[in-house]
């Protein structure tokens, strides 16, 4: 590979809190690496941003983001790591971003929010973990069920409530006059390669029906597949004609997969990154499907689990098996020539820092630390993790958590390590519902910021699923995913499979994989764990004690 | 009567982690006042004193005591009460006790853990809230239940794992050898009794077959009444003929009633506390039921809400209803010429303060401040108030508390909230569950500690029962209530309503009580929270995730 050591590729991680720019060589080698934080972060309730900008307090299902936060992010990461390399050399880029976050635009690429809507909350992206769109995704599933929708199987009969339409349609009915003023909606990583790729309103002279869509992001998040494309606008209309009307003249574009060239990045985007115009600039792929590519899988049988603040597990297979209660299979999906299926819990990080935050200790190391002197089973405190809602296999976003058992002895250390060992019983329940679909997993791979920054969760993991653990040595998992597909969509290998093996897999520069042994605690702790957690989580899926309160 | 501004009267409050002196006069004016903690205070899992003294760590249900830190802090109290008033005109004491707190004693009054029995945890006085006999508490009821016993109705079906049986068969199958050299098996408030008339353990020449037993204690704790007495022989033997023999030659001594004169302060004791050799000592009552006239309520139908660290309600009432679920109705065990209806909550400041220590919150003025600015509901967030096992109506203290409805924006206030929340609703409970049963309740009361120390907890419990709570100006409660029994050991009043009307009522020199109006949330809010906190009541009584560990 004439590559090696010479180009460089670049990954852009775009998270729930800040980007990371990754620049690696052929071999997987970084180069440089940075991140930036988004100037006004989340905007939720209460956030400084939220109260200067809106005359009402945002409800507390919301989250939104300042797009302008997206390129200022970016423009500073790509620059900080240039400080550590030649950008000069960089041939191309990758974009992974969260999903669904969607942006109301202009057909320039003009986010609405940077328009006189700006003081419209509505008119702002939401964020994927952004919850306002319930009662949409619960009558958009009501009405998919009554019509008998062929592509509700594939999204194991249930759209989420963080999902595209929903949102949507929670603008329409909303703030009907900033659906009207939006000419185009997307993905906010479909937005942001079209500004690298000739967004004009970012100095391109790419039009709204030329812009890229990524297959992974529409299939996961959309209810789009290659063969059926979105929704008919029968069911659209019945949900609401205005539906209808936007999924037809408002979702311009083509659709390309992750790793295909969406590109040429634009002259005034390379000037203000500091890279060479021209380079590849490949389609998005969702923040959690380039942990695949990130952390040198290409096989099937793998499950992939990328560990943050929130979880998400990726399998790929040969067959497609329609799984009850796993969000989405998607041909394509993650890499092509395999069934991608897509798991997630809502919260994992999060929760753990939910517990920190309430406990008020300044680090997770000292919780981490307290709770391995925990007996297995957390002295009798049982959690469910449910923070955020449970996504599979009950895909129910308005569910919550639940701690049981709770006595007066019980402390910071017993929450945390409650919350860890549910955390872990939720993605043993998931591999159980995978496999009892009919999707195989042979092997166990944990990529993302808690294997490095949480021992005890992983090695909780790996006994509660009775198997190895391997982390990778990649430190930026979906950054380095990012990389490997922009390197793909750079020309400079034949296959996904071969940048894989090259970048991160068996022929990288790379250390091998730490493996975690399943031996924290014994099987039988292990069973007992995960009864106790079915138990708890039987129990709290019938309640309406566990539901929030606008449930 | 002669006895107002003259003669002086002792209340003796032994609380779970102090004791309280209270001097009054006969219009219940304080003349002198001091507390007193116990040196070792509790002693339990981890305690220093637990560690030094013995070879195992202590079960984590465990709670034992220092007899002698009793007499030590006793002594503290009444001098330290001394140093505001002249002790020479004290002409009674009244002693309320903790309950049910079991003393393994010698025949002389030496405590066993006094003797070369120390280094055997079994040797140590139980304290009520010791949780280590659940097994034996099942046993006893499910033979009662089989036996058809016929007290078993008096306790609601149940016998709780804090009594007195339960306790005593603990050491029975657990420890033999202190089993056999213990002589008498007594309350802590009958122990504390005899030491000051005359135990030859503290200088008297009283021995064990003249020491006396409180009605009330026997009553509520020891299956005991006044026309059956003990359970018989028979139904004791059947569990265990240890227990049986140690029912028929351990057990000496006569019964009295709280309020009538137990014995006279012996020259030695008098000497310690430097009071008058030879003044009355009333008989002990439970530290919650001398809340009753400490609060300064001689008649029916008012429901006196002791508020501390646990909770414990009482009632009188002209009619004996065996009601399901309420733990004692007890001919005179308040009272004389009433039934005295016992309920209770395990923890009710112990689940506030909880949630202080995990929050880390430095005091409850701060929770209690951010807690009222959450919204009625706590924002979605419902517990369950069963950190200690849950009292009235289930009587089953191997339950726990929950917390369900989690998610990631809820904060310590939230949480505090949530757990007021649910102590009020678990009081409303215990009042359906008394007048389903036939009880008439028709004015609150509240008392105890909390009531002044937490202004929104009895304002959300006004608006969940839907009444006015009037908080009687009476700071010390319990030891009013003992200083008015001992009053009337003492002879000075003709009866207990005379007594009450002086020195806490009508005729005292008291100010009247304050009102909590039940206007907090909403009558509709209030529905709400009762309805949820019920479905969560209904969906953990099922549940052995509830449980602790060791169920």
């Amino acid at each position: 590979m004439s590559a090696r050591g010479f180009d460089l590729f670049l990954g852009l991680d775009f998270g729930t809190e800040s980007v990371r720019a990754l620049v690696v060589d052929g071999c997987g080698r970084v180069a440089g690496s940075a991140s930036a934080p988004y100037p006004h972060g989340q905007i939720v309730a209460g956030s400084a941003t939220a109260q200067a900008r809106f005359d009402q307090p945002l409800p507390r299902s919301w989250a939104l983001q300042d797009p302008d936060d997206w390129l200022d992010a970016v423009v500073a990461a790509v620059r900080a790591a240039g400080r550590e390399t030649d950008l000069g050399r960089v041939v191309s880029i990758g974009v992974d971003f969260t999903s669904c976050t969607v942006v109301p635009a202009r057909r320039d690429g003009t986010p609405l929010s940077r328009t006189v809507w700006m003081d419209h909350p509505h008119a702002w992206p939401k964020l994927w973990k952004h919850h306002g769109a319930g009662p949409q995704a619960d009558r958009l599933t009501a009405l998919a069920v009554a019509r008998d929708e062929p592509w509700l199987a594939r999204y194991g009969g249930i759209i989420g409530l963080e999902w595209f339409f929903p949102k949507v349609l929670e603008v329409i009915e909303q703030d009907p006059e900033v659906a009207a003023a939006t000419e185009v909606w997307l993905e906010g990583g479909d937005w942001l390669v079209w500004q690298l790729s000739g967004a004009p309103s970012w100095g391109g002279e790419r039009e709204a029906d030329h812009l890229i869509r990524s297959t992974c992001q529409a299939g996961y998040k959309g209810l789009w597949s290659r063969a059926d494309g979105f929704p008919s606008r029968d069911y659209l209309d019945s949900a609401d004609p205005a539906l209808g009307a936007a999924a037809a003249d408002k979702l311009p574009g083509c659709f390309l997969a992750p790793g295909q060239r969406a590109g040429s990045l634009v002259p005034e985007a390379a000037v203000r990154l500091g890279l060479t115009p021209g380079i590849a600039v490949s389609t998005a792929v969702i923040d959690a499907h380039a942990g695949v590519p990130g952390a040198g899988v290409s096989d099937v049988g793998t499950l992939v689990m990328v560990l943050g603040t929130s979880g998400c597990h990726m399998l790929m297979a040969e067959e497609e098996h329609l799984v009850p209660g796993v969000a989405g299979v998607v041909g394509d999906g993650i890499l092509p020539g395999f069934f991608g299926y897509e798991t997630g819990q809502a919260a994992v990080g999060d929760a753990f820092e939910w517990v920190r935050r309430l406990c008020g200790a300044p680090a997770h190391a000292e919780l981490e630390h307290a709770a391995r002197a925990v007996a297995s089973g957390a002295d009798g405190l049982c959690a469910v993790d449910w923070f955020n809602g449970c996504r599979t296999p009950l895909m129910d976003g308005g569910l919550r958590g639940a701690l049981l058992g709770l006595d007066l002895q019980h402390g910071p250390a017993h929450l945390y390590r409650a919350v860890l060992e549910a955390s872990a019983c939720g993605v043993a329940w998931i591999v159980d519902t995978l496999r009892d679909g009919g999707a195989p997993i042979e092997r166990f791979v944990a990529t993302g910021g808690l294997p490095r920054e949480n021992a005890l969760f992983l090695e909780i993991l790996a006994s509660v699923l009775g198997a190895p653990i391997e982390v990778p040595p990649v430190v930026e998992g979906p950054a380095m995913g990012a990389a490997v597909l922009g390197a793909l969509a750079s020309g400079r290998f034949i296959s996904a499979e071969d940048a894989i093996a090259s970048m991160v897999g068996s022929r990288s520069a790379l250390p091998p994989a730490r493996v975690v042994p399943p031996d924290l605690v014994s099987p039988e702790q292990a069973r007992g764990l995960r009864r106790r957690y079915g138990e708890a989580v039987s129990l709290c899926s019938d309640s309406p004690s566990v539901r929030g309160a606008h449930q």
